[in-house]
This record gives structure tokens, sequence and C-alpha cells, in this order.
């Protein structure tokens, strides 16, 4: 049986030279590459009170809709700043180069509420960092992280677990 | 009993003045909210067969990522020029200043595929149409193009329907 790695494809130089893209479009457009990913991404929380979904900008989405009416939850959005219509609070990370912004609607979570946080993927750990923190301030507590891609080496899971999170992964890659 | 409307907030003035913002962050974060949406969403096209979920970046994902894991069938995005990792076709279209392009993976649907196109909002239909356009040059047919709002005034329904389309959404705001 196919695994849920043998379902992504990988890019090579996209978006600039030297990076090696790990493509989970053909994941999701695959209806058992998809229906694994998101049953795979739950597994860990089987039993756990989830409360709330919140996903990140843009791909985690994707997999936050699915996971949010899989467990007949709500959906939250973390978005770039300047996208979200109401009320935000803001939170900066660190880039490669400068840095960037995501922010939360600021009625979005309730104290207290346990969340499951999505993204495809976690390189770095920057942007979910960022996100943990937003649900943070808002008195929610994160049940967990899952990812469909992890790449070690860039220290993202490193990070994350060091703030005692739960990081869960499908996969990883080595290198970049 | 509260309707899919009863959840939706109107912010004014974003993301300029005098624009009335329907904001579907608060349907999608409610539990009842957000499965009431996708359960109707659906309903039109029950016991049709549906062989993809198109999903118009960024909130058509929140709610494509669910239809599609609802209907165990594989999610495409059609994304902002750019986002995309792999060879894609791009289709431009018309805003009130300007254009903007979208593109669509050249191997993410098949000749003959059905496929249901699903975005949060239906105004002029310019996004809209230049999704459907993007599925019909891949060979695909488009069964349905599913909205949560309809602002009719703005043209976008009488657009999709003039190009033959089944467009279905499940609430409707007069004026922009």
């Amino acid at each position: 049986m196919k695994t849920v790695q043998d379902y992504i494809r990988t890019i090579p130089d996209f978006p600039h030279e030297g990076i090696m893209f790990r493509d989970v479009t053909t994941l999701f457009a695959d209806p058992r590459g998809f229906r694994m990913a998101i049953d795979q991404l739950l597994h860990p929380y089987a039993g756990q009170p989830i409360d709330r979904v919140v996903g990140l900008e843009a791909r985690g989405f994707i997999l936050g809709g699915a996971i949010a009416h899989q467990l007949s939850v709500g959906f939250v959005p973390i978005r770039k700043k300047g996208k979200l219509p109401a009320k935000c609070i803001e939170q900066a990370y660190t880039l490669e180069y400068g840095e960037a912004i995501v922010e939360i609607h600021d009625d979005a979570l309730k104290p207290g509420e346990r969340v499951l946080m999505v993204d495809d993927l976690l390189a770095t750990g920057g942007t979910a960092e960022a996100g943990i923190k937003l649900i943070e301030r808002l008195g929610a507590q994160v049940t967990g992280c899952a990812f469909v891609i992890d790449l070690p080496e860039l220290g993202g899971r490193a990070k994350l677990e060091a703030l005692g999170m739960d990081v869960h992964a499908l996969c990883a890659y080595e290198g970049h």
C-alpha cells in the first residue's frame, strides 16, 4: 500500500534555486492520499477533546477545513497581516531575510479552549511558533501541532518541542 | 434554529470605505455553523458523481478541503499566480482596477472528470469565471459552482449562468 509520502512530489528549485520543494498538491488531489493524510493527522488525538481546529494560511486551510469537519468542530484561520476583516492580535516572526506578521481575530478563541493547530509543512517552525503564541495569547491551549511533512534539519520540531508542544508529522525529509 | 446567514457577521468599511464585508470566519468557527454550511453546500449534488473538488484561494480552501473529505474525493487548488510549484496553466481576469491571474497545475485534472468548484463568495464572478475556464481548459467539466454567499447585484450569478453553469449559494445580500 502507498504511504502518504508516496503521493508527495518534489519540485527542484522552487521557489528559488537549491530548494527541493515538497509538493503536497498531488497528495491532496488523490482521493486515497487525501483521506489517508486527514486520518493519520488525527490518529494521535483520538479520544482527546478538541474544541477548535486552527489552520495556517494557505495550505493549512485545506487540511484544517477537512479536519474540523471530520471532528464536527469549528475552524479558525491564522492569516498573513491585513487579510482578516475584524479586530486582530498580531505576532511577528523572523524569516531568512526580514520578518513577517500573522494575525488571528481577537474573538476567534475563548480562554480554555483546546486547539489542534495544523499546517502542511514544519520547516524552521517560525510560522508555527507565531501561531502557538497567538492561540495562547487568547487564553486557549494547544493540544497538538500536526503537520504532513517535517524537515527536522531546519529545527522546527526542536523549537516547538522546547515550547512543550506535542508535534505530530506524517513524514520527514532530510535536508531542506 | 439559526440559519447559515445568522452566523455571518458584517464588517463595515473593510477592506476600504463603503464596503460591507461579509465575514464568514464566524460561520466557520462555530461547530454547528460550519457543519451546516458544508452540508448545505452539498445538498444539490447528492447522488451526482463528483470526481474532484476545486477550491479557490484562500477561503475556498477551507470549504473545499472539508467538502472533498466528506465526499472522499481529491482536492485541487486554484491559486494566485506564482504560488503553485509545478507546471501551470494561467487565466487572467479583470478587477475593478487592473487585472489578476490565477493558476492551476496542468496535470491537476484529467479530461472528463466532473468537478465541484467552491468558494465562500460570489461577487462579480471574475475569479469564478477564470476558475471555470481553467477547469475546462484541462478537459474536465464543472458539475456545479457552490458558494456560501451570493451578491446578486454584482452580476456574478448572471455571468456564470450565462456560461451554462449550475450556481448554488446558501444566502444572498443586497448591495455590495
